[in-house]
C-alpha cells in the first residue's frame, strides 16, 4: 500500500473514532488520547493529521456532510418528482442518523452551537438553498400550491427537521425518527399540497417513511 | 440583609454570570475561574454553591425554564382560546431568547445535545404535555380541525420551535426568530386550523408575531 493510502486510511481511522468518541461522551469529555486510543494511533501520529480536537470534529462535521449530500445527488438524479425527491433525502438522512456514527455525530456537532465560536453554518446554508429549488420545482411541477413561498418554506422545512431530529435524539436515541419525519410530511404536505395531488403525495410520504397502515 | 438573602443573591449572580460566559464563549471553554470573575466572587464562593461546571449548567437551564414556564402560565390563565394561548406562548418565548441571556443560554445548553450526559429532556417533556392539552382545547373549540391527533402535533410543534430557534441562533444570531416562529404558525394553521376560522386565526397570527402587512 502506498504511503498515502495509509495516510487517508489513518485520517478516516481517526475521523470515525472520534465520532463515536464525541457521540458517546461529548464533546467536552472526549480527549486527544481517548480519540487517539480508540483509533489505534499514537497521540503523535493524530498530531500529524489534526492541530486540534476541535480541528478533528470540523472534520467529523464535514464527512457526514459530505456522506449525505452524496447520497442526496443521487437521490436527486433519480427521482422525477420534487415533492418526492425531498421526502426520499429525508428519510435517507434519518437512516443515516440510525445506522452511521459519522453522520450520527456529524450533525449533533452541527446542532451543538454552543460547541464551536463561530459555529458551523455552511451544511445549513446548503440544504436551505437545495430545499429552495426543490420547494420551486415542486411548484412547477402542480405538486405544491403555486402560492407557496419557496425560500420561506424551504426556510421552515430545514429548521423544522433538524428539531425534529434533535428531540428524537434526546428523547429516543433516534428510535422513532423516520415515523417522527413522516408526521412532519403528513403536516406540511396538508398545508402546501395542490388539493388534487395531495392523497396522491400523502400515500408517497405513507410509503417512504414506512408509515402506510 | 440577611445572610440567606446574601446567598440567593450570590447564586443569582453566578447563574447570569455563567449563562453569558457559556452563551459568548461556549460551554466547552468557559472555565470557573471565568464564571466567578464574571460574577464578581471568589471560586471559594461559587464552589459553596455549585459542585461543577455542569451544575451551574444545569442551574442556568433550570432557571431558564421557570422563567419562561412562569410567564406561559401567566398567558394561558390570561387567554381564552387555545390556538391564541399557544401563539402567545410562541412569541413570548421568542422575546426572552432575544433578550434575556439566561433563557438564550439556557436553551442553547438544552439544545446541545452533545454536552451533557444524560442529556436534559425535562423541559421538552413538559412543553409536550403542555401543547399536547393545548391543541386538544383547540380542537375542542373549534379552532382546529375535529381529525387533529394532539399527542402528534404537539409532537411536531415543539421538535420545530426547537430548530426554528436553533436555526435563527446560528444563521442570524436570533435576529429573525420571531419573523420565522410567525412563518411556522402560518404553515401550522394552513395544514391544521378549522377552515371556518382559519382567516381569523391567521390575522391573530400577523397581529401576535408582529407580521401584520
Amino acid at each position: 500500500m502506498a504511503q498515502q493510502d495509509r495516510a487517508v486510511q489513518t485520517r478516516d481511522r481517526i475521523v470515525t473514532a472520534a465520532a463515536g468518541a464525541f457521540y458517546r461522551v461529548g464533546y467536552a469529555d472526549a480527549s486527544i488520547t481517548t480519540i487517539a486510543n480508540a483509533a489505534g494511533v499514537t497521540k503523535g501520529a493524530l498530531y500529524f493529521h489534526f492541530g486540534s480536537k476541535e480541528e478533528i470534529a470540523r472534520a467529523v462535521i464535514d464527512e457526514q456532510h459530505l456522506r449525505v449530500t452524496t447520497a442526496a445527488q443521487e437521490i436527486w438524479i433519480a427521482t422525477a418528482s420534487p415533492a418526492e425527491t425531498m421526502m426520499l433525502m429525508c428519510a435517507d438522512l434519518a437512516e443515516r442518523l440510525v445506522d452511521d456514527v459519522v453522520v450520527r455525530a456529524g450533525i449533533r456537532l452541527t446542532n451543538g452551537g454552543a460547541i464551536f465560536d463561530p459555529p458551523t453554518r455552511a451544511p445549513y446554508d446548503d440544504w436551505l438553498l437545495t430545499f429552495e429549488e426543490l420547494v420551486g420545482g415542486a411548484v412547477g411541477a402542480g405538486e405544491f400550491l403555486p402560492s407557496t413561498d419557496a425560500a420561506r418554506l424551504a426556510h421552515f422545512i430545514i429548521p423544522a427537521y433538524t428539531g425534529v431530529q434533535l428531540l428524537s435524539d434526546v428523547l429516543t436515541n433516534m428510535g422513532d425518527l423516520k415515523e417522527r419525519i413522516g408526521e412532519m410530511w403528513e403536516i406540511l404536505l396538508a398545508a402546501v399540497a395542490e388539493p388534487a395531488r395531495l392523497e396522491e403525495l400523502r400515500a408517497l410520504g405513507a410509503r417512504i417513511f414506512g408509515t402506510a397502515g
